[in-house]
C-alpha cells in the first residue's frame, strides 16, 4: 500500500499527476515534492503537494517516486538515486524518450524502476496549468525492465492509478517506443518547425499573415513548443530514429514533388483515408 | 445598384456567399443559382437561392455573377461566358489559384471580371454546411484587371459587401497571389499529406494510433481534404510555385536533419517566434 508519494519536478506533468492522484484515485497519503525552492513554494500554495523535500529525503522516505523533470535531469537523477533509495522504492518517470533512461536505471539494486511516458501536454507549462484530467484518453507508455516487476504490489498499485486516470496504457520495449514516437510525435514536430522556418525565411510574418488561414494555423501549432529542456533533450536522446523518420518524410515529399497526376491522386487518397481513420478512432 | 445576383456552383462557398449577402448585407434582390438540377433543388429548398436557371439565363439577366465551382469548371465557364453576358455584367470567382483564371478572362468585351479568392472553408462541404459567417476575419484576395474597374458601381458595391462580411480584403496581382498561397496554403497541404503518407507507409493506422497525440492530430487535419475537384485543380494550375515551395521546405528539413545543436536551437527559436507572431495577430 503506497502511503507516501514523491514528485520530482512539479511542472505541468508532475503537478497534474499529483492532482489526478488526489481527485481521480482518491489518494489520501502524503505527497512530497522535489524541485527548486520557488517552484516548491508555488506547488504547496496551490495545494498540489504537501511539502517540499530534498531528493535524498524523498528517496529514503517515500514509497513511490515520480520523475517528471526534463529528460536530461531525469537521467542525472537516476545516476544518483539508487544508493540513497529505501529498499523497494518504486520509481517511474515521464520522459518522452525511453532507451537512454531505461539504460541509466538498468543497474538499480535497491530501487525498482518502471519507465513511463504519458503522451499528454498543453500549450501552457508549470504547476499553474495542472489539470487532473490531463492524461484522460491519452496514450501512456510503460517499459518494464522485467516481467517480475509487474507483480510488485506498489507497481501494481501505480498501474491501477493509471486506469483511474483514464489513460490508454501501452506496454512497449524502449527501442520500439523510441522508433514509434520518432514517427508519430518527433517527426510531426520537425515538420511543423521546418514549415514555420520556411515561411519565415521566404515570406516573413507580415507577408505570411496575408495568406494565412486555419489550415496553416493547425500546421504551425507544434512549432510554438519550447526548445530548451524539451525538444533539445528529445533530439539529443533519440537522434537516430528521428533522422530515419526525417529521411522517410523527405523521400515522400520528393516523391510528391516529382509525381504525375495519378500517383499524386493515389497519395492524397490513401493519406486522407489514413488521417480519417486515425481521427475516427479518437486520437 | 445590383438587383439580381447569380451564383454558379451552390456548394459551401457559393451558398455561404448567398447567405452572407442576405443576412450580413441585407440584400433584398433575387438570387439565382446555376448548377446540376439536384443541387439546385436542395439549395432552393434550403432557402439559399430563389430559383435555378441556366448559365445563359444567369449571364443575360443578372447584374452580378459569382463563380464558386471548381477551378477547372470556373475556367471552362469563363471560356463560354462573354458572348452570352449582358453588357456590363460583373463577374467574380472564388477559385484558389488566380493566374490561369485571370488569363482566361483577359479578353472579355461585354462582361467585367474581377478575380477573387476567399480563404475560408470547413471540413464539411455542400450547401447543407453553408454559413453566413464563413468569411468573417478571413483573407479575401481580389485581383483587378484594371484600376478603372474599381469605380464601376457594381464592382464598388461588391467590394462593400465584402466589408460587411467582415473579411480582410487584400488586393494583389495574380502571380504574386499564386506564389504567396503556394507557401501559406498549398505547401501546408503537401506537408500534411506527406506526413500522413509517411506514417501510413511506415506504421499503418493501427500502429500509428498507439503513439498519436493531439499534436499529430493537428498536423493531419489538412490531409483529410478532398483531392478531386479541389487539390487536383490547385496542383494543376499552380504547379510551378508549389514545386518551388516544396524545394524550399525539403532544403529546410535537410538542414535540420544535418544541423548540430546550436543551429537547431536557432531554427526552433526563430520558427517558434514566427508561429507565435502569426497566432497572436489572429490567423
Amino acid at each position: 500500500m503506497i502511503e507516501t508519494v514523491a514528485i520530482a519536478g512539479v511542472g505541468l506533468i508532475g503537478s497534474s499527476f499529483a492532482l489526478a492522484l488526489r481527485r481521480r484515485v482518491g489518494f489520501r497519503g502524503r505527497i512530497l515534492g522535489v524541485s527548486r525552492p520557488e517552484y516548491l513554494e508555488k506547488a504547496v500554495a496551490a495545494g498540489i503537494i504537501d511539502e517540499g523535500v530534498s531528493l535524498e529525503e524523498a528517496a529514503s522516505t517515500a514509497d513511490f517516486l515520480y520523475l517528471s523533470s526534463s529528460i536530461t535531469r531525469i537521467i542525472e537523477t537516476l545516476g544518483d538515486l539508487d544508493p540513497m533509495a529505501r529498499p523497494g522504492l518504486v520509481v517511474t518517470d515521464a520522459g518522452s524518450t525511453k532507451e537512454q533512461i531505461m539504460a541509466k536505471a538498468g543497474g538499480f539494486e535497491r530501487a525498482v524502476f518502471v519507465g513511463g511516458h504519458p503522451m499528454a501536454g498543453k500549450e501552457s507549462r508549470g504547476c499553474e496549468s495542472a489539470d487532473p484530467d490531463l492524461f484522460e484518453g491519452r496514450p501512456y507508455f510503460l517499459c518494464y525492465q522485467s516481467e517480475s516487476h509487474k507483480s510488485i504490489p506498489a507497481v501494481a498499485e501505480f498501474r491501477a492509478w493509471l486506469d483511474a486516470f483514464g489513460v490508454r496504457v501501452q506496454e512497449i520495449r524502449a527501442e520500439e517506443h523510441d522508433r514509434l514516437v520518432a514517427l508519430t510525435s518527433h517527426l510531426a514536430q520537425m515538420a511543423s518547425t521546418a514549415l514555420a522556418a520556411t515561411l519565415d525565411r521566404r515570406l516573413g510574418a507580415e507577408q505570411a499573415r496575408r495568406g494565412a488561414g486555419p489550415g496553416l494555423e493547425s500546421m504551425l501549432r507544434l512549432a510554438q513548443s519550447g526548445y530548451e529542456g524539451l525538444w533539445e533533450d528529445i533530439l539529443a536522446t533519440n537522434s537516430g530514429p528521428i533522422a530515419s523518420a526525417l529521411d522517410f518524410y523527405i523521400s515522400e515529399l520528393q516523391r510528391l514533388r516529382r509525381a504525375a497526376g495519378d500517383e499524386v491522386a493515389d497519395t492524397f487518397t490513401s493519406a486522407g483515408e489514413f488521417a480519417r481513420q486515425l481521427r475516427d478512432t479518437g486520437i
